[in-house]
């Protein structure tokens, strides 16, 4: 492996770029922040401030030209990620790109068709639940068949609450987006249909947004997973899932520590925030990419996988629309994604 | 109240029947098993053979004319119960006639309409889940507005295994009946569509059997509750629900009792049968009616919630039919059923 | 069995005499209260103002000699038990006999004498844990001997707090007493010795009481078994046990029932009275000597277990009055008691 | 911070050197493995096989001499930390010293001398459960009063099995010298007293221990900490502690994860080994050392807490052997230690 650490261009500073910042720089090994791209120059400016080696850029294309860089981490709004994307791709750097890939298929496709360019997969898409301890060993379970086949998946995504920006379709495209990529990954079988169901709504969730909503998604194997997406569910911050197989039910999620008992009462505290929840498989992500792009390959999902995302995702906001269920289509699945490709190509280089 | 013990009529010596004899013998106060009304002369005898006051005979005409009955207990199957339910109101006897009423929505219609030429309603209906304690203690904080408004009910039903008669539309008419009249309980709110999924078979269920399934209501307040009906689960026994209110979530039917920790693992036996899970409020359930009999009133769940039961089944057989979601229409409810009116009817006895 | 019902005088009608007036009246088959002993004529008279067919007496002389009493339950405080109990076994009645079955060693071999004149045991003895489903489930995990000998019992024992007339010397005698029975009866085997030691007091009980403190028993077959006895708890009435076996450990007493997630912690209420927490194992206490008795038979702890448990609390005070390791010595033990030849004398009658 | 790693020399490469040399080059930022020093020379080749830049020696003395080391982990057999820590504070490293200090006060309070020499403290002892999160959290409840003051500790030590080499004194030097550390943290206050109960023997334990044993520490503020050390358990590796306040109880260690129904049962893998339950933990430790190494501190556990543990694991030898509670005599607290004075040393340097 390459002693030498790898220098990170983070593209946008907003608070998921700035939680990256800090990751890169406090708790993950062999990678540095080189760059930071934000093109608002006091954001840009905190980020760096205690980077004294670090500099700061206005676009990706000036940091692919000025700097030093080895790969990539873009951070930005997903309708600016195709803008990054491409010429990243085209510099041939490694790319993590938080999710969603792009917001829709279409552009999905044309990064994808950019990538195959190279010689094999340079983008990792950021769906960090796979590097969840407890969804990895539902993974695991699912795999080993101890459990017999699985046949359905009940998952609950539930947020405190939601600002001002955050409307209906981003139920979908924001939130439950995870819950697509993974399902799909859990019962190794894309996606076949999706229906969105309306349960009354929460009266305490702002009045634009027909919050809570019930999603029920269909994999080309048969399973059926349902979600609920309840992001204004007061409480705390809350994911699980219960998977339901042919000899019994495995459950994760549910909240672990110190329990305690007082005021008639005993119980333990729940999560208040993504951040917290998932903060180890954030750190396990990025270092799974960290040491992937040191070695030339890509572990994660790939932008295969942000495509086919993209596209549950579209389906979800029509089927979210119009109350009917929407079959979802997808293109031909290129070779150039299949893990021993990818495997092979990485030998290869 | 009368001091004197509720002498009971058990129609139907099989094992529901048998379960109800010892039940009334063993553990309820205030009541005793008078006559065992079964055409089966061998299952009949073995019924009272620890009985020695108790008489048998072949049909609930016999019984009524001949011995001196107060109460009417019926554990035959549902298609059964019109022939007996309506000479037993036609005699004016107190009535626990076991789930379902009738199994089709116009039989129970007539049934109502006998019922109502009697002064007050005297027909319990063998709902027990409403008599279990943790079942109690979510209707409560429904009522209590303490978590919010209720908005969605996850629940799921899983039955070890299914014999030989169990046949797909029971899989709505036998198990997921339960979660009809509850869902309608928990609500407030009678339900008001209906549609059915199918996740992948399991592979260990009978080879005729759809299983498990996967069903939404709405009830017309728009409480979405989704049922997972897994008859061949395997692992055990359980009934679960999870509450989703507008301030929080909460969970009934987890195992409780002794902790073990052997063998690499720790955890708790899980039940394997409904007998044991749900032995508590079978016990209360009769309890409660045997003192609401004596007392000249019906305390839990009535013909009337007997016909909505019956007509949500009916539709539910439908959508698992069709796969279409398929919208409920009730016959105008009568006030007779009205709890105030109940209580009324009672007071003026 | 005889089908009548025992007829009981309840000795005593302060807070557990009327508990337990209550229970007969409403809960146990086979049994109703005859007369109550109750020198406070208000409270004799409240005792019995909804029980028309029950009267009153100032002592159990009176009821013995003026009423048709099948049974006596004792419910007044210990040391007032003996003066009870003797003509009460001298009428050759069943009795009930609330822990402790009397303060002191002498006193119960007292007892012990005057009840082997009858042909059999006629005391049980209110202990009632033995009848609590999970300390059952613990105690039929020790005999299968699934888990290996048995080896030590870690136990906690957590009231909310305590009144006036509560002192140092009642958290053995009155509240460690149930640990002392349960303990040997868990290990099958006599505590041998005691030891009390005192943590940090708690500033929040009674300035008068040194409390919690932390006793170590060890039973004749060397099992160790360490009780908090905590009775200022504040938080609420909790009382568990862990077994620790050669093969694994087990654990019961913790909260079952309804969890729920609201204000950023999930949990469930916990008891806050020893009436709720234990308000079945009661119920089944009462009910299996309100069986035995009609049968002629005791099924649950004996006298000779008051003996036993009193000859543990006396060394128990002096433990803690000392600060030293107390052995305990018992007189022989009558062969009277032995299971075999109470049922023998039981089939004898 | 210095931005150089902090070059290692990792002192001993059985299996616990072994393991944090791994650590060190795989998961720990700000660091890397200089040197090797083990005299068995293959064990030392295989330890560095992966590390081209690694040297090895065969002690500490020639790694001091002949390599650029900034910091020393010893992770040798504690009778031999004392002939590693002498030469190591000579030379003015950082030094991270796996538990025990020394097996001995006498030998302690000569590394205590030694090290006053150096401006500020230089060495952390490896009690590495204060880096637990669980752990972490209960101190940090304690510290905040808001359960009121800590009365009690209920402690399990948990192993599975024990291996040829463990005999009945390393109980208390090898196994509880964790609870001696932390006990004495989280009641904030030094150890008093320790006594030692032997309950029935494991007879799958090997022949020559007495295992389990109860361990019963007392606090100088009063708190009582019991301690069941159990090393052959069987059914996995547990390590919980009870924290019992004046106004609630909190408890730590039970198993997080994925919940499984299946067989008739529901529950969690258990730990096996302590380095799957606390890897965390080591992580934490090890990181914690190095950062503060590099800043010139030690945050954690220093050479006074691993003097007062080597007291209180001497007494606690003399309390198994003999029965009785000893008495525990502290030598006068060097002021070297307040953590006032370390931090204005670390400030000075």
């Amino acid at each position: 492996m390459n002693q030498d650490r790898l220098r990170i261009a983070v593209v946008g500073a907003g608070k998921m770029g700035a939680d990256h910042i800090d990751r890169i720089t406090s708790v993950i090994r062999g990678a540095e922040v080189a760059v930071v791209v934000e093109p608002d120059a006091a954001r840009a400016g905190a980020a760096v401030a205690h980077l004294p080696e670090a500099t700061t850029r206005r676009n990706i294309e000036e940091a692919l030209e000025h700097d030093s860089v080895d790969a990539v981490l873009i951070a930005t709004p997903g309708p600016f990620h195709e803008q990054v994307l491409l010429p990243a791709l085209e510099a041939g750097v490694e790319i993590l790109c938080e999710k969603p890939l792009t917001p829709d298929p279409a552009a999905a496709l044309r990064i994808i068709e950019a990538e195959q360019r190279l010689g094999r997969p340079h983008i990792q898409v950021g769906f960090m639940r796979r590097f969840d301890a407890e969804y990895a060993a539902l993974r695991s379970l699912v795999a080993s068949g101890d459990a017999g086949a699985l046949l359905m998946l009940h998952c609950a995504h539930r947020n405190q609450s939601t600002g001002e920006g955050y409307v209906d379709s981003m139920l979908i495209t924001d939130s439950v987006v995870h819950e697509i990529d993974v399902v799909a990954w859990l019962a190794g079988s894309p996606i076949a249909s999706v229906e969105v169901r309306r349960p009354r709504r929460n009266s305490l969730a702002p009045s634009w947004l027909r919050d809570p909503q019930f999603v029920v998604f269909e994999t080309q194997s048969g399973v059926l997973a349902d979600v609920e997406i309840n992001v204004n569910a007061q409480f705390g911050y809350q994911v699980t899932t219960e998977a339901v197989f042919e000899r019994g039910v495995a459950e994760i999620g549910k909240t672990a520590g110190l329990s305690r008992w007082q005021d008639g009462r005993w119980g333990r505290s729940e999560h208040q925030l993504f951040t917290t929840r998932f903060a180890q498989a954030y750190n396990n992500e990025v270092q799974s990419w960290v040491d992937g792009a040191r070695a030339g390959r890509v572990h994660g999902p790939t932008a295969w996988d942000g495509y086919l995302a993209a596209t549950v995702a579209e389906a979800g906001v029509l089927a979210q629309e119009t109350g009917r269920r929407i079959d979802i289509q997808y293109a031909p699945a290129p070779s150039f994604y299949l893990p021993g490709r990818a495997r092979a190509n990485a030998l290869a280089d």
